[in-house]
């Protein structure tokens, strides 16, 4: 895999001068081009063996490129508010937006790769870390980037001989630590892990790109101009018709009662028993999260349900048994032009709360496979990728210990329309009642087939959704809490 | 100053009952106006004594108002990456932006009371704290925030009173710590430190609200009326014509040679003597960059300048001194909706970096008082105001040991017609030139006059301008490398 890396590559420094401005002004073209015309995000990931000029290659570039458009971002240790969520939460906090470029020395592949040579994870884990990074790319390159990963190689001579020289010289002793030795010590340990991380994760639309280190001019041409072309190749692309990934196959169409139909709307509560089993779970609830073991969790509510289903009030009756220092309601509304520049994702990674708190989401991330998909606000490909992709992005929460609980309050269509009209006639509730309201209405049976197809992709072992019947608003909402309750005790179990 | 606030005010429920519902709706008619209409940010500060009733009454607003125009912060310890930047960086990224609630439970008056009771710090230490708040209030309202202050108050006997109250059941028990009790046995100590707080930030533009916390009817019908009334007061003064703020005196004439003009521009640095400096410097930046001390420092360098006076040039040759995973460039371009959305230096504060790094921003928040004041974007007022807040800004980030170098290239007009036109003959140069550079340089006295006000009035001891004579790249360049390492060196042998 690295013989081509370890040929002894080298550019004399005549043509390195000759050729360095035409690729700078190249460079210069196309980021003017990407940040005015094509607008998608480049990813580039700068890997490789210590000494193998990561560092310097990163700063060429930084000299050559615009750095308006251009973001550097050293992912060294992370930092404790990062401890506190998983980890790819940091690349996404780092995510460059559309039209511009940003750069990660050190990337997602960086601890995993020392976890296994340093004897801390199992070739099991590793394979699950990389299957985690290539689904991720997956979702990357589909919702526009172009992402390049550069692998800086030396055979394990050279990287002796680099380290050796890099040491000699006052100016440059400071990059080599320590650490850099013990990881030459480590060579070919290093060697075969490498190797098989840039074999399991060399995809077609996100593949290694592996450069010989030794030679500075070698290494900085070919860096700049993969980078160049890649970037070329997708502009220009750009301007073509671009042929939509095709869809997966449609959903089997489904021929029994749906999940939604199953539900029982006619579960009621009294008045007195609501009261009493009010206070009975908000005082649990208000205990739970007052255990000292709950600042080692984290909790994400989100309730999604039809317009009118009494969201808002259920949100009010968990809150209320909670500490406001403690947790925070995230409504969720169209996106910011921030928001807009990037991955559909983003905007709900920002909002991932540390340990010990709990976040309500007041409509979700699953907007995209019900709102978006029955207003085609996004094309069918978008929203069918969505279903896995909010998948990974829950089971990266669950492993986190982070509590994803989901609620689903059912309401049916003639219950909808008589707190339609309530909502009209009382006076603080009639700004609860829009147009948009009574126009999805009309499209009861989309929103119907929509919900179903989301709990069958969505609701899986790690992230159950709970279907909630709410047309009796005591019934819903007290499901809601004991559901809270149970699933968040669960978890403070365990360990 | 407490007297009202120990009368034992009571509401009876009857009557508490009759009011909420129609101040609960008055409240959400107020958000919603001031979410589609008036737009200005609310802000909500909740502090007082223990017991009193902060927490309940903050979750009680959460349940009366539209969770959506609302965000509650408990602002608690602060996470290391807080630490990392001056005190008040956690409050601006917590900032509700334009048409939002936001409520601090735990504000910036919060750490200096206590290190002040507990004896961490004196009398004229808590001064400077109050004083730096009052400047930063009067900013945010300056801004179009509504500040709003609640104390709530308890007296020595009712705080004893409502502990044991709270101890005895056991839905409330986890409420009381041993901090309480604490804090009880310091009353008196603490009364008087708070009563000094209240007068001396209790100004016109945000005074504080004292209400007594014993009674939870009284205290929340009274907090919620408030802050009705706040906002519709303002909401309403919307509406009508605003008074401007009428601008301080304006500046005196310069009747000397200005700042700009004694300036030798005709310096040059040889082609040789520039290498062996530039090599000297370089040197010297990343040494000093990589020294053990530097770590508890923060460093940010800011370039300001004519248009073509070679900022660009002389930021590569900073940042190729520097480790990539270390520094990062900033580029000000227009803000974006959720900036513009905030007080015009939120879009700065978000940029500070932790301890060990190096930001740089390629122009900067003086913006304001360059192109904003020039090209009228802002109103004379917004850009007077904004040299002491700026300074505010910079004293704030010096006291917490961030080093702020200040640049601004000067070339004389004919030296920028020069670059302008070769500029527009190289290739990759000439996105460099764009039809705003030629408008911008038929103001080429508007500018310098805005200029020396500039220097004039933020060139302070803890963050002076340097000016750098720039009509030869080599001097500026070696003049900016070798200010750099001097003004890091002098930080770094502090302490």
């Amino acid at each position: 895999m690295f013989e081509s890396a370890e040929l002894g590559h080298k550019i004399d420094k005549a043509t390195y001068d000759k050729e360095v401005p035409k690729l700078r002004e190249a460079l210069l073209e196309a980021q003017m081009d990407l940040s005015k015309l094509a607008k998608f995000p480049v990813i580039i990931l700068v890997g490789g063996v210590d000494g193998a000029g990561r560092g310097e290659t990163v700063n060429l570039l930084n000299e050559w490129m615009d750095p308006r458009f251009l973001e550097t971002h050293g992912m060294g240790e992370p930092s404790d508010e990062e401890l506190d969520r998983p980890m790819m939460w940091r690349f996404w906090r780092a995510l460059p937006p559309k039209g511009k470029i940003g750069i990660f020395l050190g990337s997602w592949y960086t601890w995993p790769i020392l976890n296994r040579v340093l004897g801390h994870a199992k070739t099991p884990e590793l394979d699950q870390s990389l299957e985690r990074a290539r689904r991720l790319e997956t979702m990357l390159v589909e919702e526009g980037a172009l992402i390049l990963k550069f692998w800086m190689h030396l055979s394990k001579e050279k990287q002796q001989k680099r380290l050796k020289m890099l040491e000699k010289d006052p100016k440059t002793r400071w990059r080599v630590t320590k650490r850099d030795w013990e990881h030459y010590e480590l060579y070919d340990k290093f060697s075969a892990v490498n190797e098989s991380v840039i074999r399991h994760t060399s995809t077609a639309e996100a593949p290694w790109t592996i450069v010989e280190g030794y030679d500075p001019n070698y290494r900085s041409l070919t860096v700049g101009k993969v980078i160049l072309d890649a970037i070329r190749k997708r502009i220009d692309e750009a301007g073509q018709k671009i042929t939509e990934v095709s869809a997966p196959p449609p959903l089997p169409s489904i021929d029994r009662l749906n999940v939604l139909k199953t539900l029982d709307l006619s579960q009621i509560l009294s008045k007195k028993k609501y009261l009493t089993e009010l206070e009975k779970y908000q005082g649990k609830l208000a205990i739970l999260t007052r255990d000292p073991k709950f600042s080692d969790i984290t909790v994400i509510a989100l309730f999604e349900g039809n317009d009118a289903a009494g969201k808002g009030g259920a949100i009010r009756r968990v809150a209320s048994a909670l500490d406001a220092r403690h947790y925070n309601i995230v409504p969720i509304a169209a996106p910011t032009e921030e928001e807009r520049a990037q991955p559909y994702l983003w905007r709900f990674w920002r909002h991932i709360p540390r340990r010990g708190r709990l976040t309500i989401f007041d409509r979700s991330w699953y907007g995209r496979v019900l709102v978006e998909r029955v207003e085609k606000y996004c094309s069918e490909t978008d929203w069918m990728r969505a279903y896995s992709e909010i998948n990974d992005f829950e089971a990266q929460m669950v492993r986190h210990r982070i509590v994803v609980v989901k609620f689903w309050l059912s309401i049916s269509k003639d219950e909808q329309l008589k707190r339609f009209k309530e909502r009209e006639k009382i006076g603080f509730k009639r700004f609860k009642i829009t147009d948009e309201d009574w126009r999805n209405r009309e499209k009861w049976d989309d929103y119907e087939a929509a919900v179903c197809d989301m709990v069958d992709r969505t609701s899986t072992e790690l992230a159950p959704w709970t279907l909630v019947e709410a047309n009796d608003k005591n019934f819903a909402r007290i499901k809601i809490l004991k559901t809270l309750c149970q699933q968040i005790e669960a978890e403070m179990k365990k360990k």
